[in-house]
């Protein structure tokens, strides 16, 4: 059993649709797909991109071995022979524009596009959304926590509450990339070279006949990384304590103690006490580590109640995404290739938000030249001019034409890079520190209204004149 | 890289605890450790217990590799190059207990149990919590489902949406244990053996010209599994009669139609009229799958208005578990060897309900002989007798004794098997469709009051009383 072949990581009507077409004679038919998503999560004003690396990685190893072609062999679909033989043939051979790691993106702007065989393209778009859809939830996640705190230590302590292992470790990188400072997760550490960090747990404490005892022979083990869980017993009474007369046996071996932990009770007061009993002592160096369930909100209000917490450790709220456990991305088919030509398409429905853009389009990010801040995002089709920077450009809305906008001194960026170009990688991904350094680059294009946790401006994204008059078009031909 | 390997699959702080305890010497001590939960998600009745062969596949593998250890040789904390070897040399030498998989579980009932070297019981806590947190939360949430839809046949949809690939894989199964019928992702199907489903998706209707032809095109390829997505210009205009024009070219062929699928809109008030539509022209064998963020609330209202769904494809919330996606899963130090012997330990909190319950323990399920329903879990130390049947057990409510009671006619079952002894796996893995089997026969052994959906009646859950004097005892010893 080949269990890290990720060929068969996808919905079985993408095979039973790649046999159709197989059947019907259609699987070189080229195709366009975006994937976006609809709605921010968690009321944000932007969401952080993640998941290209693992895109990448499924493409440059995706192909079917014995063991997959045999299981397909066996469904009761009953597929022919010469399908099989076309799997085995299976390569990548189309084309992948996305945004790099670490970019803002919005609503309905395509973060990825799938140019390829039909036959190719609907095969990946369950694992592409999988990763796609996971990864920026937490990187946007973990953003919004480093927008509340954004001068403290943020520490990544989720996996036992993660969902299965993938979600430890790439969850863990997603964080890393939106501001997090290290990941308790080794593996993570090991395979994406993220800083990790650990304390100690409970069980050190119990292992001992006293904490004192457990504190010193800890010290003695790592004498240069010591950080100390207080609350085994009693925080203020015996944890703390307990904690200074390590930090004086360390001082004796001119070593410091690094921090403490807080695990339970109320952080608020119990974090003041103990950096007076800190600071008191002689050890205002010490810092002090919380954990115990916190996120965004929590962090804040301990931070309005003036908690004297200098690194968070946060876990299930983060690695979950607790209060919005998954981002709603999107993969619509948008062009069609029709005699040598593409043809687009639109996906109809009776929510409006819910018909796709139609079109092969490309997205531009409008700079404002004088305030260097990001306008808006502007989705034009692909056939169409790329907006020059200077020329007077409309911002069209119109369901509400008075918020429509014409901007003059402008700088335009396109959002799309190219990944693959006909089967090939093309795309040299970037190391995480690099791909963090761009994130917190582009955080500072947007306006701090557009960066708020709560109740943001939301950012402008807007069609351009031809692509709204195409969409409009074939709504009328499905609904005349 | 060797990504498969989990050996790194834990936090760095089990790591720092090992290294300290190889410093102090105190590596080779025996430590038991119980892994349970606290409180039952979703308001739940109970919990369906999934992870164990999870468990057994890491723990199989469990080994450190030049990887990871020149991984942790670059670590800020120095470890001595002795302790790299003791990991080189690491393997499992310990005892694993479990309850099987698909048991019903109730809160602070001992799950699984650790005895072995503290050096290997640390290092597999986080890997063993990850696991079973999340896979008895899908477990548990697909129950739940299946309760208000004990007659329908229930597909899990969820991939797409899921929180990274190992996610979506062991979601599947364990809503495969919990009564699921069959799931769209390829790769879970052929690594458990779970019936896989699929229809298509809105993306075959665009590509072609017309969504009749689009429909007659998928009959030809597919003629035995044809099911229609009949919502992508409009259900009951355009799908619904273009599915029975093919469900009549079908007929013509001696093929049936088997369904279709609704995946927008108001599924109550459509999926009569398509059920009507399809019974007047003679198709009442084809059924209605209805998608779209499904979960128990929205099927059970459903159903209370009378919607003709015979399939429910359930992605989203099913396989994040939405509206919990965790499960507080810990794993707690209850006895050290001291003097060639078992100490018992507790850890202590302000808050009462997170106070340990300390020492070797046994888990008995007590099945009343008249009902051969189960009265409640009994709690008893490793050092008392087994309840005996037939003689009179007092199960015992310290905080409210009037709820005390004694059991005279019962049977007395073991939860905990042995999966490890002294390292050698000696359990069986039950394939999959034997799991979800003895899943649904564990749960005719509890009363309706349990397993409903809104306010379930307490399962009791029962301390001996030497098992709650030892509590109070070191509770006093720790707080005098």
């Amino acid at each position: 059993m080949n269990y890290s072949n990720l060929s068969l990581h996808t919905d079985k009507y993408q095979i039973n649709m790649m046999y159709a077409h197989w059947m019907q004679g259609s699987l070189n038919k080229k195709s366009v797909f975006e994937a976006y998503f609809r709605k921010l999560p968690f009321g944000n004003g932007y969401a952080v991109f993640a998941g290209l690396e693992r895109v990448v990685s499924y493409i440059q190893h995706l192909a079917f071995d014995d063991e997959t072609i045999d299981y397909l062999r066996q469904q009761e679909e009953g597929y022919q022979e010469g399908f099989l033989e076309e799997l085995r043939r299976f390569r990548f051979t189309g084309c992948i524009r996305a945004v790099p790691e670490g970019t803002l993106v919005f609503p309905n702007v395509p973060i990825i596009r799938v140019e390829a065989r039909i036959f190719e393209a609907q095969l990946i778009e369950t694992a592409i959304l999988n990763f796609m859809n996971y990864q920026t939830l937490i990187a946007t996640k973990a953003s919004r926590i480093k927008q509340v705190a954004p001068h403290d230590t943020l520490l990544e302590f989720g996996t036992r509450r993660a969902q299965e292992a993938d979600a430890a470790v790439w969850g863990a990188r997603a964080a890393y990339i939106a501001g997090f400072h290290a990941t308790s997760n080794l593996r993570a550490g090991m395979l994406f070279g993220i800083p990790t960090k650990g304390t100690h747990a409970h069980a050190w404490i119990q292992a001992h006949d006293t904490e004192e005892e457990a504190f010193a022979k800890f010290a003695e083990a790592l004498p240069d990384q010591v950080s100390l869980l207080v609350d085994t017993y009693d925080t203020l009474k015996s944890g703390v304590p307990n904690a200074i007369k390590t930090a004086k046996l360390l001082e004796a071996k001119g070593k410091r103690l690094q921090s403490i932990r807080l695990d339970s009770g109320d952080l608020a007061l119990i974090s003041k006490e103990a950096r007076a009993m800190l600071d008191q002592a002689g050890f205002p160096h010490v810092k002090i580590i919380a954990s115990n369930d916190l996120d965004e909100n929590l962090i804040m209000n301990l931070k309005a109640q003036g908690a004297r917490i200098d690194v968070w450790g946060v876990g299930t709220q983060l690695i979950t995404a607790a209060d919005q456990p998954s981002l709603g991305g999107v993969y619509k088919l948008v062009a069609k290739e029709k005699d040598g030509d593409y043809e687009p398409v639109i996906k109809i429905s009776g929510n409006p938000e819910k018909v796709s853009n139609p079109g092969v389009k490309e997205t531009y990010r409008l700079l404002n030249r004088q305030s260097g801040r990001a306008e808006a995002d502007y989705i034009a089709l692909g056939s169409e001019q790329e907006p020059r920077e200077g020329a007077p450009l409309l911002l069209f809305d119109p369901a509400t034409p008075y918020r429509s906008k014409t901007l003059h001194d402008y700088e335009s960026v396109r959002l799309l890079r190219d990944i693959y170009v006909n089967g090939e990688l093309v795309y040299v991904l970037p190391d995480v520190e690099t791909i963090r350094a761009y994130h917190e680059s582009q955080l500072t294009l947007f306006r701090p209204e557009i960066r708020r946790m709560l109740n943001p401006e939301e950012y402008r994204v807007t069609l351009s004149r031809k692509a709204w008059d195409l969409k409009m078009e074939l709504i009328h031909e499905y609904h005349p």
